[in-house]
């Protein structure tokens, strides 16, 4: 039996029409357009694509989408400088910056230089720590958008055992987390963990975040398994061409899985629909409104969608 | 064969005697006295002897102390502002707010109002942040004081499978977050873990912090395991006397593992030496100072022993 795809690409779209109704109810009821700020530095031509991608995205779905673009030489301070004007623009509600900088620019300085409460890639050291302490926070888009994708196809995953592959702090560690949060026996498994395949084996959910073109094969995961692909790889096909591939062997696979997600049209999609639901969820708690009915799947925004109510109140007090 | 008994106790006067050592290097070089602030607020008598111990030990090393001992009906702005104040007060180089709080304070508005800077617990969300991020931090003191006691037993921690039982906000995750970084394979486990057991079974090291008296029995431990007992609960024995005892049923468990941590007299002690540790790096990093031959340990404290000489110069450019 072959497993069944998850789509992603259809998923982000059901959550870019809650965005857009979000923003509709946003303008409505408190003539609020909120913006997004994209900072990109440099000419590296993948950067480029994904800053237009989510620019396009942003604006299609109805926010006010700013970009600057900074040449590669361009000195630390003059980005801090401008990332301090964006802190403190009341029109901006979510900054992006498109990562990697160049070696000349400190990155851990221009990201905990974002005000975390615009933070909307979730990479401020006080929003890592509001998620790592299982609070509201604007947490990174990927891992949001895997516990989405994981959510679609099993509705309850407390008990579950998953392993997670790789370690980033933007895919892996964040991850874990909020897969413990939910109730999951998350481990933390990396390229050098011993006895990976078998580890793979026992998991009810394998999540791939290594950045290691095909690791898991199918005889890696038990009968049924969910699998779900972060990977990225590009790679050669036997005619010569380039494509994508995930960090999963996904035809063998897909053999043993239950659900698995297609490289591409898995979980990149919903990266960039988690950053734009979170520019939303930024935009709300920043200027401290209250919107009823919002997008549910945030609820690890900052703050989630059912506190939204209660601190609106807390605020007015 | 039974298990080596890890004297945490031991191991905890070691790590005084750097942080006197250091003190007395701060003292002749830079003619200062770093200062620790405790706060208490309300009269629980197991807080009370805490904060005591904490006071009493960081005297007898050389701090600076002082306890600030607030009425359990203490206004929750009094209390920030008392916060504020040691803040911007320079002979102060760490705070300590002992928890539980009383019901009408925020925990959470007290903890973030403390300078990151000073955090000597390692509970606000920027360093919880930046340690989630494997960057130098102030780390919570138990998850510090139990990567040391397993470093004293095991030389490399790379590649060991890891349980961790519990995931609280000061123990569990921090803790399976440092084993992560010193490439142990990390499996977050709780009370609902499926077949925790079995689990157990397969680890080189079993932490178990979920605070349940004797959870962890002997074969639940593969032959020759390292355990490390967090928990401290308060037992009766079989003549009716009270008792503290931890999270492993000992006496099973020490016919199995290779090495074990006592309750009294493992984990405990080296949770007070880390808070005496952290306030040392806290001084150091916060007066901008570089402590050559500085305790060697303390590597995830803010900023790393490795790091000190490389900050101090770029804090002075």
């Amino acid at each position: 039996m072959n497993a069944i795809q998850i789509d992603g690409k259809a998923i982000a779209e059901a959550i870019r029409i809650h965005v857009a109704r979000d923003l509709a109810l946003l303008q409505a009821e408190f003539n609020v357009i909120p913006g997004l700020a994209v900072v990109l530095v440099g000419e590296d031509p993948a950067s480029a694509v994904y800053v237009k991608t989510k620019a396009k995205q942003a604006q299609a779905v109805g926010f006010k989408s700013q970009q600057f673009l900074l040449p590669s030489n361009v000195d630390e301070a003059e980005l801090l400088r401008l990332l301090e004007e964006l802190n403190v623009n009341d029109t901006i509600d979510g900054i992006l910056v498109q990562l990697p900088l160049p070696e000349h620019i400190d990155r851990w300085r221009v990201l905990e230089t974002i005000d975390p409460a615009k933070d909307v890639d979730g990479f401020h050291p006080y929003n890592a720590g509001r998620l790592a302490m299982g609070r509201p926070a604007l947490a990174p888009c990927t891992p949001l958008g895997v516990v989405h994708l994981i959510k679609t196809v099993v509705s309850d995953l407390n008990g579950l055992d998953v392993v997670v592959i790789g370690r980033s702090n933007i895919v892996g560690k964040p991850l874990g987390l909020l897969l413990g949060d939910v109730g999951c026996t998350v481990t933390s498994a990396q390229l050098q963990t011993r006895d990976l395949p078998d580890l793979c084996r026992k998991a009810d959910i394998v999540v791939a975040a290594a950045g290691c073109a095909g690791l898991v094969r199918g005889n890696w995961l038990k009968q049924g398994a969910i699998v779900i692909d972060v990977g990225i790889n590009r790679a050669m096909d036997s005619a010569g061409t380039a494509k994508l591939v995930g960090d999963v062997a996904f035809t063998e696979a897909s053999k043993r899985a239950s659900y698995i997600t297609p490289v591409p049209g898995g979980v990149g999609p919903m990266t960039v629909a988690y950053l734009l639901a979170n520019t939303v969820s930024a935009a709300v708690s920043r200027r401290r409104l209250s919107l009823v009915g919002s997008h549910p799947e945030s609820q690890h925004a900052w703050p989630s969608a059912s506190e939204k109510k209660a601190r609106a109140t807390q605020f007015a007090e």
